[in-house]
């Protein structure tokens, strides 16, 4: 699977669509997308930083998506675990996903999202079920 | 700090209001909340399952908000784990937050999430940072 | 699998005999088991606290072993979360463990440990993967 | 803080000390640390693995003292996560922590497990408090 059919999986879905998810890289068990920031994210209009269930749907995707290339699929997410480092005031996001652990019954993956200006906002990491589709 | 309180800090949320939150019942250290579907939600069309990341923002503002009586505002996530248990198909989603442990520093908190159907769809635990505000 | 067939494996797991395990109750996909506490588990010496990386094997046994009824056999862990509620001061612990959900490929269970007076002093919860043996 | 200072903690810690564990070196907000197997370790005789609650100590010690310079003692575990990633075999382990991101009232770091032959057996990261002590 290339980038390309990545951005196909995230244009038919109406979650990964409303993230405004771009492919930035794929590759090398790893992927890196760029998600555009929008209004309905903010979680305190005073504060303006974007709700943690955004930061966690993003580590959950790029972790997960980091196996695609192997997997052909999204995986299902057995669990996942973020960890909140600063707020993430108005602006786009960036998400990088890479393989920890590939494995035939599970697998263990982690993400790290970024800020405009490169600061670690958010990262986490988590199983993912990756047996064949018929098993 | 009351159940109408709650749906004020709600009503001011941009992602709060989007994830279409009503409290159901707040008290003894616990809340229930309910989430009103949108299609927006949906990760993958043709299997029409709520995306996790939903799942995920349920379970932190359940956990979290347990915690709004004793402490008078939404405290900062430390981290969170998220368990999912079975695809959650359109429709609304109703989230029941408690205090596992309340401390000085940090406290700990568990949510669950079940669809309209009673079924036990994700559930999960964080860590909340619930040092007074000015230390 | 019984109370009795759950103490013959500790018997045999060099493991968990050091860590003096007896079981209390099992059944109804619990199990309540006691560690008897001895010196190598202290951490400092001026504070006497039990080790963490104790009481998270206490988590991990209990909630894998609140599958074995249904099971037949201990199964490996995929992953597992501990929150470190209180410090636990020298003296024998109990732990227990409770399924949240069984599945096909993978459940999650969780568990508690007390103290002596009945303080929870540490909980958790795992991923366990349940697949059938030869899958 | 140096290696001989963290070694001398090691030296007054009964569980420490039980787990063998040498500093190989510290240094940049990482630590690596050797520990030297025991029978005891043993889950079952039969398949010779180390159990998960001796990797869980490790990942934690190492995360742990990840912070050792900075911090200037051992800091309180909030929570943790561990990944399993493959049976340990008889033979001692190596793990490798290292800070993700230093906080003033919390920080979150990671470690690694690795066998003798260079394997990884085990990750995970935790979330540490690293407030003054007198807070």
């Amino acid at each position: 699977m290339k980038a390309a059919d990545v951005q196909a999986i995230i244009a038919r879905s109406p979650y990964l669509s409303w993230l405004g998810l771009q492919v930035i890289e794929l590759g090398n068990d790893e992927i890196t997308v760029k998600a555009t920031w929008r209004e309905e994210w903010v979680a305190n209009p005073t504060v303006g930083q974007t709700q943690g269930g955004i930061l966690a749907a993003l580590v959950d995707f790029a972790a997960d998506f980091a196996l695609i290339e192997r997997m052909g699929r999204p995986v299902p997410t057995i669990d996942m675990r973020i960890d909140y480092h600063r707020l993430a005031k108005r602006g786009d996001l960036t998400a990088k996903g890479r393989v920890i652990k590939l494995g035939k019954q599970f697998s263990v993956c982690e993400a790290q999202v970024y800020d405009e200006a490169g600061a670690l906002i958010a990262s986490g990491r988590g199983a993912y079920l990756t047996t064949a589709p018929d098993s």
